[in-house]
């Protein structure tokens, strides 16, 4: 995890070096403390059986951007600990974007929240999941 | 999501119709209310920038042995109201299992646990994560 | 639980009428679908070890506004189904407050969400800790 | 909290130096990492409208048993993180048995599980709520 002082760049560098997240199509848009964005487009090959984006990219897309949000606060060596997320409304639209924010940070531990909206083709959004997660500084000690 | 007297090929058989499902490689293994065991095999596109699973997958496989566990109580048509998920160690070895059991089932809502562990070359396992999630019955009221 | 057009009197009321609510000097201050705010004092009887609310009465204050602001929006039978907090810093100061808001709503079920702040004597506040819970409308199925 | 080496006897003179839990007359009936058990017996003010066991009650319960199995493996200097709590049933009977166990422990942070249950006057028990939370070595960093 980069943070801590990087700026949107070295995130997305860091963001490129994990091969599930390039995968998946995901793109830092923000990374900042207070918004930290991460966007996947919707593919087919995302989908569930009834044509919404899975539930579980949802939860990896909370996952990720809550960290890296987190990473901004904590600086580059960070571990999420863990994760709770709701489900509102099927994840049906374009593109999917977790928007993480830090609630609390700490030395050694950051508290994050995270909404994940639908953008429509429009350009309108629709709130999907919400979640919130706490994210640990590492020093080999999870 | 199938389930309610469902067997483990129908389930199956619904997991392949899972597109996300399939891009990660997900198999069934077990499909009963004590034990509903997806699995999935390490792969260099699945991984974070450390070389481990990445905790998104994990994420993803605790979700989904979740709900396919709560189907088996539940039956065919539920959705995934929340998921905890909590981190224990890195996802470093051959295979990830999530193994999950209905803990408590309603007519309506299903609670279940997971475990996640990770099997290595030599067939240990290692818990990596646990999780707690909640299931509901579709009623279209979600 | 009250709610559904009822106004703050009758959640009031309702509020009254849970013994524990009562032992623990628990007030409700407004009870609206974007803010429910549910307050207590502090008094020697509710801290723990060091001198600080006790976790657990946060979790109380959480539980409950969460549940209240629930109420506005499924009407006066609900149950809560989860609550997840995330504790942040010591309870320490002259008034518990929890502000519960709606996050989303159906028929059915409502997500919630809760910051918890202490008051100090000159009027400050300072987030000690963050919920989220899951709130069902009751019909016999939990 | 004490843990780490201490015994029984400790853990409860402990629980004693907590006015919240002497209230609610919960004691310590057993404090090990694999079976820390907290209980409280159902006194009139500690129900919500119904007549049932207040789920912040349980709330209460589970925190402080997770806090405590905590306790028994990362030793006497501990705070909790976060607490996920998820409702079965009505708290319904004599006795509310909170039976946490530690699932990983590391150095500094431990995740722990914990069943409450409801003891009847004939001594069955019934699942009521299970709960998952993790707790922090303290080092003046949370």
């Amino acid at each position: 995890m980069t943070g801590g002082g990087l700026g949107l760049e070295e995130a997305r560098a860091h963001l490129a070096s994990q091969p599930f997240s390039v995968l998946l199509g995901a793109r830092l848009v923000a990374f900042t403390p207070e918004q930290t964005v991460l966007e996947i487009d919707s593919r087919p090959d995302l989908l569930q059986q009834n044509g919404y984006l899975h539930g579980g990219l949802l939860a990896y897309a909370a996952d990720n951007a809550l960290t890296y949000a987190a990473g901004t606060a904590l600086g580059p060596a960070v571990l999420t600990g863990g994760v709770t997320i709701e489900y509102l409304r099927p994840g049906r639209g374009r593109t999917l974007r977790a928007t993480a924010r830090v609630v609390h940070a700490g030395r050694r531990r950051a508290v994050c929240a995270c909404d994940l909206e639908m953008i429509a083709d429009d350009g309108s959004s629709r709130l999907c999941a919400v979640a919130q997660g706490t994210v640990l500084a590492v020093d080999g000690s999870r």
